[in-house]
């Protein structure tokens, strides 16, 4: 089942995809929503990001491919920082170039949790029952930001800059990482293709270990990291994220 | 004008203090909200947290005692984190040791400003409409977290769980950092006693600063970094954070 948030003629929607068509759906999407009998098309939509986390994980080094080939030793635990909630960006949403920042900005193709209930100290046994399902994302990075102090690496300030949490476009709650591959292609050329059986840390075991170090809350979204092919953006690039069971996040840079 | 947010009775309200009561008010804190005729007792009130942010900034290295005697270098920029948003604790909340982590957690006594309105790349001239006020911050850290795996200062989460940011009694609207000191005391001795004025970037040049990273939205907190005098809390320890012109956070640890 394929979750959607859009903008029709000024209001804002939620519902499930039926094909080319959006079901439209009342209450609260984590909650226990109410379908409804409006069926719009998904073409005459301007879509949202599928939610509105309170809070949004990225990984750093969760892919064995990556840390092989930089050198980075494999961790004994997730290592992660927060991107403002503010920075969050929907499928075809244009993603503007920083005004204050002109250094080279990267994109990451990622696999993307999306929490249904809240988990606090959640074994990783029953971590699948706070999952509400899985997105496509972009964790946008601008590059210098992150060492340009030698003291201080600053993951949360290159990482959220309006726009540069794109995710989408749909939220589906059936699918399995397990088997899937994710294929980045910038300009429609591909510079990513990584399996996500990878990780270090499963998107299952990053929900049991997070939540032991933070209460996670429905909507929040965890950026499962990213692996070999970033590569920085010109402005006027499209990058589209491609998970094959989710879809396709498509964002223009600049 | 000192604002508190509160819950009497099983409800949630707010207001502003009137000597030792709190004259009730309803709308919204942020918005253009309402005087009503209820007047409260506050020693009657259960404290919460003044605000509940959509995001928290911490700044580190922002002053210059600490810089000195650290051997640390004067940042060239703001140079900060975010903490959990669901890690807020009101005045008299106690604040649980963690139950996944048993190393030594530290107390820092710090200024906190509350955003008031939308801020989006403002200039310092600009930043204080964009202030509401401001409060006592304590910014609980877990010490051997933070540099627990060399190739990644994890910042966010050694600062993320629940209770480990700490502010309040009230959110001051009238306060000016630039004459006041900050003291903390542990067990009722004083551990810490600063000037303000020793920050590397003042409350309004870091709103200014840091709304160019990202949108600052209204009830969200800069943490502005603590000075000297840091020191693991036994649990059992009670810490208050006094600033005179807002009052006096109190917080019992574990």
């Amino acid at each position: 089942m394929q979750w959607m948030r859009f903008e029709n003629q000024g209001s804002i929607g939620f519902g499930l995809v039926e094909g080319d068509r959006v079901r439209c759906y009342e209450g609260e999407l984590f909650g226990t929503p109410e379908a409804t009998q409006t069926l719009l098309t998904v073409a005459d939509l301007r879509l949202l990001p599928p939610c509105q986390p309170s809070k949004i994980v990225g990984l750093w080094n969760n892919f064995r491919a990556a840390a092989e080939k930089n050198g980075w030793a494999e961790p004994a635990e997730p290592l992660y920082f927060l991107k403002s909630p503010g920075s969050v960006a929907g499928h075809l949403q244009p993603i503007a170039v920083p005004a204050s920042y002109s250094g080279r900005v990267v994109y990451e193709g990622e696999l993307v949790v999306v929490i249904g209930k809240t988990a606090r100290s959640v074994d990783v046994q029953h971590a699948a029952e706070h999952v509400f399902g899985y997105t496509c994302g972009n964790d946008l990075t601008a590059l210098e930001l992150l060492h340009g102090d030698v003291s201080f690496p600053q993951w949360t300030r290159a990482k959220s800059f309006d726009g540069f949490a794109a995710f989408g476009p749909v939220i589906e709650t059936r699918f399995n990482p397990v088997n899937s591959q994710l294929r980045t292609l910038v300009g429609g050329r591909e510079r990513q293709n990584f399996a996500l059986s990878d990780m270090f840390f499963s998107p299952l075991e990053l929900v049991s270990r997070i939540s032991h170090d933070m209460t996670l809350e429905p909507g929040d979204l965890i950026y499962c990291g990213t692996s070999l092919g970033v590569l920085p953006m010109k402005a006027g690039t499209t990058v589209d994220v491609v998970i094959d069971g989710i879809g396709t996040l498509s964002n223009r840079y600049g």
